[in-house]
């Protein structure tokens, strides 16, 4: 298992086909769409037994921008590629992959038009309020564009763009992409779990797969490897993203890293495998009208930056975080942006919060002191640049909320983070595997989280989506085209 | 280059040997003496044209405890392997490899009578301050044992030991070692550089180099990689340590990631590729008697903790960092440690150095006013647990200095950062390479910075000459014993 087996060692193969996708998530099926398009015949290898894969479940966000017609449509006309590049190159950053965002970010208006073309539908309206997820339909989302450092690097425009679907929307876009492979011929054999490499020489020539206990191989002209990530893979975590052992795992529980791993023992270059989205159980429209201070009573970003990056900001804190309000600000959450989350303490001053709360005396007297002078003084917050309307002086009595708990409340209590796997199969702009040593892997691709791709250190939703079919399409349309080439 | 070679490809080797070692710095030439004393023939080959590598340009301390005479001699007598690894996995983590701890602590007192038999000399007293490196012959140091939270975590015993010689000392290592290797019989092979494994199927059986311009090839029953990590390496580095990119680099410059890139070609696992350790060029003697502040001008450790793990947590700080102390601190540090750096801003209030330095107005006052608060009450630091002996009420005028400046003054910038990288193959307790998808790669050892070893996100001064020379002897004896066993 993993380790590639030689064609020699085929006596004969069970199926044969241009181009074999492994794994029907979205960056599968945008593989699958667009190589079929070209003119190859495609399969698509799913372990379960229906496609979707994590896509199917996650929030359906859409990171997309640079003009789209719903940017228009909602009023947001002074968008643009270069734009979209200079808020995108930062915020995925440090050490984000320039090249492909920049990439991304010209394609962009053409992909929003791909996935309506798909069958996606998004309507035409902003929701505008920090939140991880609107309980709305509204079709367009702030994803931390508004916030400060990146509202003084690029014009604050929103790009989180929506599926028509209340809460979380992966369903609907995987139900359009899923839809749009049957109808162009691509077939999805479910229930079919790839395990190994074929090679011929160095050239990968097929699969070997298990389908209901049986051994099935798949010979092909090209195969293309969508198996997500590997955070359901407990080895490969502590061996390159040990930071997100004993957390939440923000997948379908089939991202096992095998298809990082067929490459890696064939000798592919990997990249960035300690790179991770982690998402921390603190609700944005809280803290941006309080603080999230550490175990030591600090703040350490403005907290209405996206969620996502004060939740990475989070993980590296001394812990446990907590999110501090005052009465008012409490009172100020609208009920719809509460998500069941109650206060864990209160208490009438700061000294019987930390207390509380176990942080060291004078801590958060402290840090809420130097809040107020600059609440009162100026209405800034010159330490870390949180937008002037969320600014007040606050006063007791207090409310401490901790992130471990859940939302919707009750009493279990986590970690408070959950998260998934960035890092991956290295590949070019064209989604082909490099090779250590260099050059390409001949015959196999890479995209989704199975690949590395625009990511860096930092995270926003919708970029997960985005990338996995934008490069996903890259990727079937160029192994269609060496198919192509190589029977001409 | 990098990718193996077939055996098939090779028409005849010039030169055959039972244990091949790739790069004679520490952990090759533990690996080339053990291999020899247990009756193989031994080639090392070394890229540059004398031995040492990396381990010959360090500072040369050993992480040795557990009793040794050294330390029995110095009065500490209270120390055991227990105690030892208390202290050496909570401070190498989080993360650690606590099996390979485990080991390395049961062992240390035979790996010092091992380096007192090599013919390394120690000098039997203790330098008794905190510090890079002392500026005397003295034989053992404190690397961080006495600082919170591991004085509590462990009794409090000093373990850094220092080979007889002023300042760096790797050379004085070294020169034992690799005197110990000619005596032994193992030869050194200088200026080959080795660029691909040989495969025999799946079995590793040899390498090929270059040597002058001329290509080579040994063959070996087995291999040793200890070519160190791969800081000297931009694009592995971008690919796996990023973090990295732009610091100064601390290697002889030949550690350029080939021995792992080997290892990968042939499907060899790795293991923590992102892991580094980073120092800081901020002096022990100064913070520990001021405060070290991020650019939020928040303290974020106590500083009297050892440099090495100070430094870490300032890589990850919103930065610049800076060095505040006040006159009577400045005054206080003794001369030999002064290391030449002189403040770079001087000023009679808090408010004029929060302008000078660019930090928020009121940030640094905040962080004094409460660091004097339990300065003044108590003469502690609840907030960051530093030792009592160095708190008191500071007041102006006041200093900072830059640690992007380098030791010794002058007027260069730098990042103040300068490191290398602790991941790479994937090892077992015998230095065996493991391989993806299970089991070992036959024939392939690998030890020193080549390989992933005891290192969590953590590092103390010590580990890498410490971990090289223990795994390296493991794998030079177990190589030595599985060709026995073969020819048998």
């Amino acid at each position: 298992m993993t380790k590639p087996v030689q064609l020699s060692e085929i006596e004969s193969f069970d199926h044969e086909v241009d181009v074999l996708v492994v794994g029907h998530g979205c960056a599968g099926a945008a593989a699958a769409i667009e190589a079929r398009r070209a003119g190859a015949s495609v399969i698509l290898l799913e372990r379960y037994s229906g496609s979707g894969g994590s896509s199917a479940q996650s929030g359906g966000e859409l990171y997309l921008g640079g003009g789209t017609a719903l940017q228009k449509a909602c009023g947001f006309s002074d968008d643009d590629a270069d734009n979209m590049f200079a808020y995108l190159s930062k915020a995925l950053g440090p050490h984000a992959d320039l090249e492909k965002i920049r990439l991304y970010c010209d394609g962009s208006v053409e992909l929003f038009e791909w996935f309506r073309a798909c069958g996606v539908e998004f309507v035409e309206s902003l929701y505008d309020a920090p939140t991880w997820m609107p309980p709305t339909k509204d079709g367009l989302m702030w994803l931390g564009e508004n916030a400060w450092p990146y509202n003084e690097i690029a014009r604050p425009v929103p790009r989180g763009h929506r599926p028509a679907a209340t809460g979380f929307g992966g369903h609907a876009v995987m139900a359009a992409l899923s839809a749009t492979c049957d109808s162009l011929g691509a077939e999805t054999h479910t229930d079919t779990k790839a395990l190994s490499l074929i090679l011929d020489g160095d050239r990968v020539v097929g699969v070997t797969a298990r389908k209901f206990g049986n051994d099935v191989s798949y010979r092909a002209k090209a195969v293309v490897l969508t198996t997500g990530g590997f955070v359901d893979n407990e080895q490969m975590l502590a061996d390159h993203a040990p930071v997100l052992l004993g957390h939440g795992k923000v997948s379908d529980g089939g991202d096992d890293g095998s298809g990082i791993e067929m490459g890696m023992a064939i000798g592919a270059q990997t990249r960035r495998m300690g790179f991770v989205e982690a998402a921390y159980t603190a609700l944005p429209a809280m803290v941006c009208r309080g603080m999230l201070v550490n175990g030591q009573g600090n703040r350490f970003i403005n907290e209405d930056v996206y969620p996502g990056l004060f939740s990475h900001a989070a993980l590296h804190q001394p812990g446990p975080c907590w999110v501090i309000l005052d009465e008012a600000g409490f009172d100020d959450v609208p009920p719809a942006d509460l998500w069941g989350v109650r206060p864990s303490y209160a208490a009438e001053t700061l000294a019987e919060l930390e207390a509380d709360l176990g942080l060291p005396p004078g801590s958060l007297e402290a840090t809420v002191a130097a809040y107020n002078r600059h609440a009162t003084e100026s209405g800034t917050d010159p330490l870390y640049h949180k937008d002037a309307k969320w600014i007040r002086p606050l006063e007791g009595p207090w409310a401490a909320v901790d992130p471990r708990i859940s939302f919707g409340g009750g009493d279990a209590k986590g970690t408070g983070f959950s998260g998934f796997t960035l890092g991956g199969l290295a590949t070019d702009l064209d989604g082909q595997v490099l090779s250590i040593g260099g050059g390409v892997v001949p015959g196999l691709y890479a995209a989704g989280r199975a690949s590395s791709s625009m990511h860096g250190e930092g995270y926003i939703s919708g970029t997960s989506l985005g990338d996995g079919t934008f490069f996903g399409r890259r990727a079937g349309v160029h192994a269609a085209r060496a198919v192509q080439d190589a029977g001409a």
